[in-house]
């Protein structure tokens, strides 16, 4: 399995560690050291070499650093994690909430005689650092970049990850990297810029159509590309990933290893185009006054899928569906009170692993029944596996890595008899999300202008929840992928092409989750009789299908026109999936997908 | 009448006034000159003494400006002003699209070997000069602050206003002055600030508790003000206009004329507050790195009205509402084919003038009918007076500035009987304009995050409007104020007390125009059974009581909730109203709000 349901913090772990990492840090004068989650490529997921944070503290959440002192050492994580680095550092920590306590005023309350903190500049961007420097303005504290304090003291750390990279066959990519690299390298010409240095390894494995697999859930081989204003690319990554695929390569792509990146940097002639969002302090500072700042070039292109992407995605869609689809049918047929958490995690990996298609999960399966459903983050493990019992409602959180793309979706299911509060919220949830699906809009608005739409039957209720509507989604990459997002921070313009999810929930702490989740690609809108010629809209495209509990709708809660939409999505997931599964399932779904 | 028909635009007085402000600008050794439609404060309206654009070109647009060279004298206006700008200004001056024409890259293609442009420093901003600087990078081009060479060329420019101020009493302002200028004064105290220097009539009316009688429409008397972080305040300002006023002002408040302010401001210690938004570059200029930029201290806490304010305001519209009843009652006995434009604006002032209380209109009213509907800011002349018709539908968006309040309400009216598309439409702009009044969100969201939710009912139609859902309106003040706005533009979040406009639209070129506006306040939302009590949440009280033509309506196209909502507000509006206006309106009144 991909999953595992193991416990891995262990708090114990932490103490000794720490003691070591302090005698390192007063062996070189400082008077602190910061461990970010990060690695060099601000990633969402490590390799067990970068999980230095994990290491030190015993804290496995996906965001949130430590600051080491000479007398505390305090772990700095968001509302999300709040309740599990309690449980998972020990008392040697001092949990800080942030974003509310900043770095640089908690150095400024624990270090009041001043003194110097390091830094991996490879972990932190140049944007982090200046925020620091500047809430350190007046003290006498001082940051400076010095290695890596706590690999000298993991004696047993892994080695950097050696996946296997691959060709990203152009039937899926739908562009040849010659192509994408002669396009993009026009746009660094008309930007003035003479290359662009790619520091995220999803942006130079689309650019280069190539995939890897270097850490858990994202197939990408980690790296670092310099983009040419010629076209031509240098490729810092361990050769022996790259065994065999020189003929797709191709002559304009140099390979070396990543440790020459520093070398050739000191050969560039400026200005090198850098992203302040991802790239690495010390890339920034060998560039010096060649760098200019701009957002990295594969970005756009990359989250504006073309036809063949389109159409990979929604193949791999139609599998995935057909795999959460035997799933809910199997749940069904069980008894409340029998089935774990940790079985519909390990059932659901098995239905989508039947065809060989799978390649990873796209993320750990959130399972979450009663109460564990309104955790929004929730992993189940062995101590949190819970029994679906009658009334309560499970989050399914889910998604397949398949060749032709991502899927991520989302579908609350009932057990048993649930309470009409929770149906009445479901409804809300499913209204905004059909609200959000069957919108068109003008051209040229960004996620924040449009996100109200699928909250506001929530609202209207008094409630509402505490993530963002839907994230940007990969071809084959990653399952959180900017710039795209539906959010009320999202100023980029939406475009046909980009991949989005649409995913409202409500959460009561203590009792339920619902989240709805499908996958939609936005497309040019065609005009409509009576509407306006000369405006261009868009709208979506749904890509994920699987069927909606209707045991859960209060019917009279809904509009005509969202109940028409309903009746139709379920049509099409009756006529797309229903091929698919084995007969038993085709009965479920048939009577899933009846009309309201 | 407070408005008039005139046709002010005479092509033919452009071309004299123009030849002589080149001589002047040659004698000058300039190469050119702005002449921008702003005067030192930046308002919508200015004095005819600031009324320099139409002087020299002719055009009356409430925005844009031009530029003065040897051999092109263009004429920049925005989109809603391409046709009328062509109809005003004689053949010697050249219409330029602005903003897709920016004037430095103009500048450079029309002065190749470059050159020195003059401009007042008084009518720009800090902001707009960068801006245009910037753009001239790299040429040879320059710009320098100078004399108004249009005041030297127009030998009878009228003189500065003299409109006599008055207090503005207390019970609607609801906060003295004294306790408006602590608290201020202990803001700028926090933020580190010496002083601010306020120089937005509207800004420094409201700190004060004075209104005044300089511009059109705004009830302000111009001046400029220091407020000190003593909570001391310096206004600059014609004393003969302040006559009697020495007790409201009292001790703190120094009155000198508006010409000693830069001898005030040489002496001023540092930091002072300036707002890029406003603030004359000659002020800035004035201060050199003793200025500080931030927002104008004034204008979040006049944008959130207190108690008094929201009462003045809601008596205000009551009163205004009454007279709105009897134009509409009146315009329903005419037969079609007889009433014109002009007609509806005499009639509507009459009504608004009846009990007195009117101390002006909040802008000349538009009254549009049939194609002329469709031009958002139109303003009926004696050139373009049309007849209302059978079947069309006429736009009259209109306000009243009374001593409690300032009003402004848009309704469209059927005449005979309109086609069947202008009334689906209709119907989609009532739908979203319900859909906002309705609405409630959580606290710290902006305009922007919100708007859609007031436009969608026509995006599924693949409509939309060219303008922003609403705007702010002050109390007694601007009809137009900021920084609250229902816009995709808007970052300001919405606080209890902001007054805004509801007005989504829908302008079919050639055929006819839709608008529907209501003025709102925000307000703390009660917290609803069933709804997240943690969650602070924020609704709409509506300020304005007139009849929605239920003959526009097609009633299958709302929402039960929404049918609910207009029968809600029409027994509100019969029931406020009702007791206000003529036994005859009083019985076409009881028709025109029965349920639908």
């Amino acid at each position: 399995m991909f999953q595992s349901f193991e416990v891995t913090a262990r708090p114990e772990q932490g103490p000794p560690r720490l003691r070591a990492l302090r005698t390192e840090i007063a062996a070189e004068g400082l008077a602190g050291f910061i461990v970010p989650r990060a690695d060099a490529h601000q990633g969402e997921y490590v390799a067990p070499r970068d999980d230095r944070l994990a290491w030190l503290t015993g804290f496995t959440g996906s965001a949130g650093f430590c600051a080491v002192l000479p007398d505390v050492a305090g772990v700095f994580v968001d509302g999300r994690y709040r309740t599990q680095v309690k449980a998972q550092v020990a008392s040697d920590f001092t949990p800080v909430p942030w974003p509310e306590v900043q770095l640089g005023s908690w150095l400024k309350d624990h270090l009041p005689d001043g003194g110097v903190v390091g830094f991996d500049p490879w972990l932190h961007t140049p944007g982090q650092i200046d925020q620091i420097e500047e809430a350190l303005a007046g003290s006498r504290i001082e940051l400076r970049a010095c290695d890596n304090l706590v690999d000298r003291v993991w004696p047993d750390q892994p080695a950097p990850p050696m996946g296997p990279a691959k060709v990203h066959p152009i039937d899926f990519a739908g562009e040849s990297h010659a192509s994408k690299r002669a396009r993009l390298a026009r746009e660094l010409q008309d930007a003035g810029h003479r290359a662009a240095v790619i520091t995220l390894p999803d942006s130079h494995n689309w650019l280069l159509n190539i995939r890897g697999s270097d850490i858990a859930h994202n197939p990408v081989a980690h790296g670092f590309a310099i983009l040419h204003d010629t076209g031509s690319v240098d490729l810092f990554m361990a050769p022996a990933k790259l065994d065999g695929m020189a003929d797709h390569l191709g002559p304009d792509v140099h390979v070396s290893p990543p440790g020459d990146l520093l070398d050739r940097l000191a050969t560039l002639e400026g200005p090198v185009r850098l992203d302040k969002q991802s790239v690495p302090l010390a890339v920034a500072n060998a560039l010096g006054d060649r760098a200019a700042w701009a957002d990295d070039p594969c970005a756009l292109p990359k989250a504006c899928k073309n036809d063949a992407e389109i159409a990979g995605s929604a193949a791999a869609h139609l599998r995935d569906g057909a795999a959460l689809c035997e799933l809910l049918a199997w749940l069904d047929a069980q008894p409340a009170g029998k089935v774990t958490e940790t079985d519909v995690v390990a059932k659901l990996e098995a239905f989508r692993r039947r065809d060989n298609a799978l390649q990873e999960i796209s993320f750990d399966t959130i399972a979450g029944t009663g109460p564990n459903g309104a955790i929004m983050h929730y992993r189940v493990t062995e101590e949190t596996d819970s029994t679906l019992e009658d009334g309560h409602l499970i989050v399914i959180d889910s998604g397949g890595q398949y060749l032709d793309g991502t899927t991520d979706i989302t579908r609350t299911i009932a057990i048993g008899t649930p309470p009409e509060d929770a149906r009445a919220a479901f409804t809300r949830v499913l209204a905004g999300m059909i609200a959000m699906s069957r919108l068109r809009w003008p051209a040229g608005l960004a996620g924040s202008h449009i996100e109200a739409v699928g909250r506001m039957p929530l609202w209207l209720a008094g409630q509402d929840f505490d993530h963002g509507l839907g994230h940007g989604v990969g071809a084959y990459l990653s399952v959180h992928e900017g710039p795209q997002r539906l959010s009320r921070i999202s100023t980029t313009p939406l475009r046909p092409g980009m991949i989005l999810s649409n995913e409202p929930g409500y959460y009561r702490e203590g009792a339920f989750g619902i989240r709805i989740e499908n996958l939609m690609v936005v497309r040019e809108a065609p005009s409509l009789p009576g509407g306006d010629d000369h405006r261009a809209m868009l709208h979506w495209e749904t890509l994920s299908f699987a069927p909606i509990d209707r045991r859960l709708i209060l019917p009279d809660m809904l509009e005509p026109a969202h109940i028409d939409w309903l009746n139709r999505y379920h049509a099409d997931v009756a006529e797309k999936i229903g091929s698919r599964v084995s007969p038993e399932t085709k009965l479920w779904l048939d009577a899933a997908t009846a009309p309201l």
